[in-house]
């Protein structure tokens, strides 16, 4: 809900002393106006990180005066960092299957203001959602994903990258769509693929996880919204949650329980994503809420 | 809570229509007074499951006269039966460990009234917690576990079993006992055993759950109340809940969060149990709250 | 998710041994199937609550038969009671203003086969949301509701009400209508009209409850989907839900939070009451999930 | 579960540039290493809060020295500040009546090394938890209460204000006292005096909650920590929390699920309050968690 101009801060570094000071002494000294600021040390690694929200027009220069003022004292701290400008909206791309509950709702989000990016296109192998997205102006690509054939499905993911590129995509989100990604595109876009798995992951990694719940006999059922990596449904968890069930819930009721908690998850680790709030440290994210 | 008596009639059998006409058509036929009614039906075995609170004095016969007289309706429905009289409290041994925020919130939810069992006496393989409990007037025993001694470990567990059959013992209660059952007492007591695992199984099954929480990067901790089986951490689910947590939280804010919910999930599937309101079903309960 | 055709039949009447037994004995002699069943005693006012779901082609008569056959049991017992009918959907008639997330979430669950309804047709007092009712193929009808004309206004809701009847609505929903029912619509839609209060009531009745509870600092935010009645904001209550929130949390974070629950409580509130799982007792529910 | 010894400064000003790079820079100048901190701007007042972590033995001084070199910062900035120091427990008293869930709660947390604080007593109007209190070693001091004797009863309030005077008590914990605190101790320990209250204030305020929320039919019920001003149940919220109950909940299953709640929100709230995590702004809290 931002309505004033924002650059948003992102820094990690080995832990030491001074650096908050060093950091917001870079600022004041330019006059900024900080909003939001947020830190977090992470005891194994010893390593600090931090998220900072300027106001923009605080500061007397634009990002790339930002850059070059503020590489040395980056240095100085062996800082990884990163400045994103509000005014610049990210491009996701959402790939869907038939499963439309998590694309209506991030539509919904996205037509109602409420989630501030640009979603240049949807992709899905299957051609039931082409109306509902085109309805909201939003181009539609159908590529196939044939079951039975390797190389077909290798080509489909070829033209997924291409399309992803294409439209300077920043983050790929898969809302339940229902395929494995190859190896490279999770190493090419590390970071930047977001899954929602309908499980409480550790818990029922891979197909059927409902099923899984099911034979299991558990009283809480869940959702985890991650980072895509090579390793299956194994990459940084973003956000979960759970809701409760009773032995009276079938697997179509854990299904449908299961609807409500994977659109609220995906849409809030989304959010968080997008406002560069997720810093990924190891396998393990810190979540600048 | 319950203040006027009660029995409690619990049966399973193969699902077919006139179950519960049969079964409150006989209760109506003698003036029975059912105070609470559950049914299900499990889908998968198609069996059938029922609970019912009769008003204990509506009846004109004790449990004896209840036994002689739905015995020929029982054997026509083929049904597994039992009926408990809430005049007699269950007998609950209760062993620990070191960690006390279990058998803290047992003891005092029994001297509070709210949970309504007889305590025979509290097992420990370690001397810490006498005090504490001899102080509600519970009779305290050590029995020593020593870890490396595995005749010994054995000796020590044929006392806990002596223990519990001389005081004639219901439900044996791992309130973070930290020890593992040997298989024997685990087939002899199935059913009669419940302990709390200290995470969302079956997320991190077996030693330190917390630990292995944290290297996972989860947003959620939990906990689960089961029936101990031979197979470790994987015996049927009464009961489990979870707590949000975030980056910010060590190994050791999480026991901390942990003990809440312990001690909570604990409580309520221990109730459960001791109201009779769990019937197992293969590997999954059906929990009558 | 009933994919069977089934009768749900739901009565109350004073308390007395013996109900049960004459209900489930009647369908019983007649081969009916009962797959659910559900009971429930009010302390208070000593009433006696029911619902049974029983498979339609089990018994040997359509409604029509069980009416005549079942009233003179239904005498003896001195019941209110009714039988539905799941081949024949509920008629959903959907009031909305500008803000849609509710519909957008109710027309999913519609479109999806979710929410097994009709919904004959869409009013609102704005055309915002023409184009997303009519791309489902559901009628919208605008109706001005213009704020300082009590006379004009009164017009509108004699139209809603008109409207209402030639599709022969079943219940109102009002999915964030920002506009008060005149109370002799209340009365004669009593137990039909349903709505969802963006607080956690009987917190913050009436208007901006976000900002009332910004006011008071409260750390959990919350909603209400409850029937309508002449009193506002103060009829029986179906289903509630809260969320945290905190002091970093504006008016405009709590709505965003809110509208999560706001939909989430209004679709099961409305689930529960299609299913005819909503009884009323007094200024209370009871809800047979 | 903090072992390494800690400052923690918690201050706040009218919100403008600066104000973050002066105390870090303040703080790093002196080698001063800051493991914790958090930020807030209240947007309606213009405030700005700060707490941080500073561990005690980075700083070249003890807090006599940080006061008299930090007074020149906090006096330009217009400043409220304070700075506590781990090594010294808060002293807690605590005021009981009958019911000792909250109590049991916290004297377990106590003992357990998991609330550092000193507890130089427990005051109550019964003497039922004598027994309990002792046995911790903790002093037991009955002051009777008689309901229809004002003057006794101010002579009451008189002796447990000078009880927590002799103590050189922080913070006097109503953990169930049930009594209503004369304003002039109210005025007199502003922000130092805590309460749980059996419901999700604002609603069902005063005598009874469960009752109320038993008579209103809703859907979940909760619990409020709550600093005691004049207004009853009207002082800034703490903590809050929510359970979910049915139909099927009689107001003794109510106040048995509220207990639950109750000693958990207590806990949490009071932790925060120990911590210096909670700063007072208006009615309102911000709680550094």
């Amino acid at each position: 809900m931002t309505t004033t101009r924002r650059y948003t801060l992102t820094t990690s570094c080995p832990d030491r002393s001074g650096i908050i000071a060093a950091v917001s002494g870079f600022i004041a000294q330019r006059k900024g106006w900080i909003v939001e600021a947020s830190y977090h040390t992470d005891l194994e690694t010893q390593r600090f990180f931090m998220r900072q929200e300027i106001l923009a027009d605080s500061l007397p220069f634009d990002l790339t005066g930002f850059h070059a003022q503020f590489s040395g004292l980056a240095d100085e701290f062996d800082m990884d960092w990163r400045i994103s400008d509000s005014a610049r909206k990210k491009h996701i791309v959402i790939l869907v299957s038939k499963q439309d509950h998590c694309l209506n709702d991030l539509l919904h989000r996205w037509r109602s203001g409420e989630l501030q990016v640009d979603i240049p296109c949807v992709i899905s192998n299957h051609e039931d959602l082409r109306g509902f997205v085109e309805w909201h102006g939003i181009p539609f690509h159908y590529i196939a994903m044939p079951n039975n054939n390797e190389q077909a499905k290798a080509a489909a993911f070829e033209k997924i990258a291409r399309l992803f590129e294409q439209h300077q995509g920043d983050t790929l989100v898969l809302a339940r769509f229902m395929q494995i990604m190859p190896p490279y595109l999770c190493q090419r876009y590390l970071g930047r693929i977001i899954n929602i798995h309908h499980s409480f992951l550790p818990s029922f990694v891979g197909a059927k996880p409902y099923h899984q719940a099911y034979q299991r006999g558990v009283k809480l059922i869940g959702a985890t919204c991650h980072y895509v990596t090579e390793d299956l449904d194994a990459g940084p968890i973003i956000e979960q949650d759970t809701v409760r069930i009773d032995h009276g819930d079938s697997v179509d009721d854990m299904v449908r329980y299961g609807r409500d908690i994977e659109k609220t998850v995906l849409a809030r680790g989304l959010r968080y994503h997008v406002e560069d709030r997720v810093l990924v440290c190891g396998n393990k994210t810190i979540v600048f809420r």
